[in-house]
């Protein structure tokens, strides 16, 4: 027998009170049946966003509501500030170049926060910036970069903070109107434990304000048309039927553990894993660790992919390695959406097991039991 | 006991096969695993298309879809011939007013298919159109367009021809390659039974050829991009995966049927539904009725959308009424995707009912009868 595990970044497990919701017989979006669960997701969505403003629900997939954050909100020609810290941070660029924007790019070297001097740097040596472009968390490489510090510098100028949580949002805390981000992006398929396929957008004034000379052309992911229909509980174009269902469900999951204990259980997972990983004498991928996943360097002589595939092949345990720049060398750990303490140490034995396995020189156990105080330490 | 029917032109409802593989554990789509239920699915979307191009696959809805098949293949500033008659024609117009390009619009009544002469005199007029936009069927109307027709019209002519077949791909045939389709466009939900959040294009050399020189922006619906990355069995962006694990479970029982069978069950129930209305002393509001869906004047003095509120409030039964134009006037009967002969004798049933409750002058099984003798004609 060979259980099948996913233990990956996104998609996440989905919890079987979701994927049963998701089975039950379809809904006609044009209904109040359809709208009443509509109504409860946006408030739910509210809530997780930390937010008044609305949260709108794009049937996409993260990138589609990362290019809603661009095409919504800029004119051709603007300048704006991006940090490319990895593989997503990359992503901003090519949008930027799709669209005819000039994008100022803050390359951070990977597995580094971006420093909040280099962002006002940038944002006085380019005073006409409409906007700074960050993760929150970068999925490539682990690191989060400093969102709250990154609010204060651009609350004090014209720009706005744009800032992709699609796999920090419900891991960490990210109050959108309390720490002034300006647009807050996410999607589905992370801490909220669905099947990819929806992506979210939330602005501020600020945001809204710039959208009203906004010129970049769109339709699809037209954010004002959205907000016209979605204020109605309803979507412009068809919406994802199933995954809103799910997420109804999702966001009651999320409100019957809470806020805070959501957030604490990510983070008390993350250092259980960084100490276990520590413990096996394994070097931290990530010089500003996230809650949502735990990036590792591969011992001296042991290839990341060969150790992804072998876990998979062996054990059916899917974890997943580097890309790019850091592919063979890094393998990535998470702890978001449906996991627990024990899904730690599952992960934990396994990374042990296969490194074993490979013939690098682990003390099997050790990750385990470290992770094991680590827990007990936080109670 | 209230039993819930949903017998809507799409969402359609989802076979509980499909309903049970999209409930399965999330596979990680970058992953053997994965690729291997891509391909598969790439190579059933082929044969569905009856076409040896490749068949795009989207996380959107069908909107998405359609602007696909604008910013791929044109220009700004270019001229493009939409035939608009009816809810899901009007959005070609919408389109390229958000891109820039001028539409060359043939408005058609409502319930009337387009003049092929009309497009024939639009193309001489305007020689230098790039496109001609239509839909195969317009699902606010139940209007069939004569698409083999326009096919060979645009043949002779620079422009290629766009069909939107969200509502028609499965229902009717639509052979791309043998018709010289250009650019074909779907989604999941309508015939495939799925529920949405899936968009297709496939497109010919000639559209290609276009899109060479097409400088419309584009990123998370970047054709070529996705060719690409689909010919190697992966998506650029993160899939939909559950609903493309329901796809391919979905073009499972398309293969099992088979196509041919396939339409002829759309076209047979199609037949039925029109010979039970008629026996009703109803009037058919399309001139040119689709397999896929029957659209029918409500008689004198009944407003369709009371008739439809009731069937829901009182038994559980949802159809469609009118939508802008059409609404209060018509009512819209499907027959599409998941729906057997049975399902049409529930549909007939419930109309006769509904307007009997409503005081209409109907005659209670006359319509039932003459479905059951259109069924016995056709077997």
């Amino acid at each position: 027998m060979k259980k099948i595990r996913l233990l990956t970044p996104g998609p996440t497990p989905v919890p079987e009170r979701l994927a049963l919701r998701m089975a039950q017989p379809i809904v006609h979006h044009r209904s109040p049946e359809f709208e009443a669960v509509f109504s409860r997701v946006r408030e739910g969505l509210r809530w997780l966003f930390q937010t008044k403003e609305d949260v709108l629900v794009f049937a996409s997939s993260g990138t589609g509501a990362m290019e809603a954050s661009f095409v919504n909100f800029l004119k051709r020609g603007d300048a704006v500030i991006v940090v490319d810290g990895g593989k997503f941070g990359e992503r901003w660029t090519k949008f930027a170049k799709a669209y005819g924007v000039n994008a100022v790019v803050l390359k951070c070297e990977w597995g580094n926060p971006v420093e909040p001097a280099a962002v006002e740097r940038a944002l006085r040596e380019n005073p006409s910036a409409k906007a700074v472009y960050v993760q929150a968390n970068e999925s490539s490489t682990g690191v989060y970069h400093p969102i709250e510090q990154l609010a204060k510098l651009t609350a004090r100028t014209p720009a706005i903070l744009v800032v992709d949580a699609i796999s920090a949002l419900g891991a960490m805390t990210l109050p959108m109107d309390a720490w002034g981000i300006d647009v807050l992006v996410s999607a589905c398929h992370k801490a909220l434990g669905l099947p990819p396929g929806l992506g979210f957008l939330a602005a501020g004034g600020k945001a809204w304000k710039l959208n009203e000379s906004a010129d970049l052309p769109r339709f699809y992911f037209d954010a004002r048309r959205e907000r016209d229909n979605q204020r109605k509980n309803q979507t412009a174009w068809t919406p994802a039927i199933s995954l809103v269902e799910g997420l109804d469900e999702s966001l009651k999951m999320f409100r019957e553990e809470g806020l805070t204990a959501v957030f604490a259980r990510h983070e008390r997972m993350a250092r259980a894993a960084r100490a276990g990983m520590q413990a096996l004498g394994l070097t931290l991928y990530s010089k500003s660790p996230s809650a949502a996943m735990t990036t590792v360097l591969a011992p001296e002589g042991v290839d990341s992919e060969k150790l992804v595939k072998h876990l998979f092949k062996e054990y059916g345990i899917k974890l997943v390695g580097g890309q790019d720049a850091a592919k063979g060398k890094i393998f990535r750990i998470a702890h978001l959406g449906y996991f627990d303490d024990f899904d730690v140490l599952v992960v934990i034995g396994a990374v042990e097991r296969g490194l074993h396995d490979l013939g690098a020189k682990v003390e099997l156990g050790a990750g385990l039991a470290a992770a094991q105080r680590s827990f007990a330490e936080q109670r």
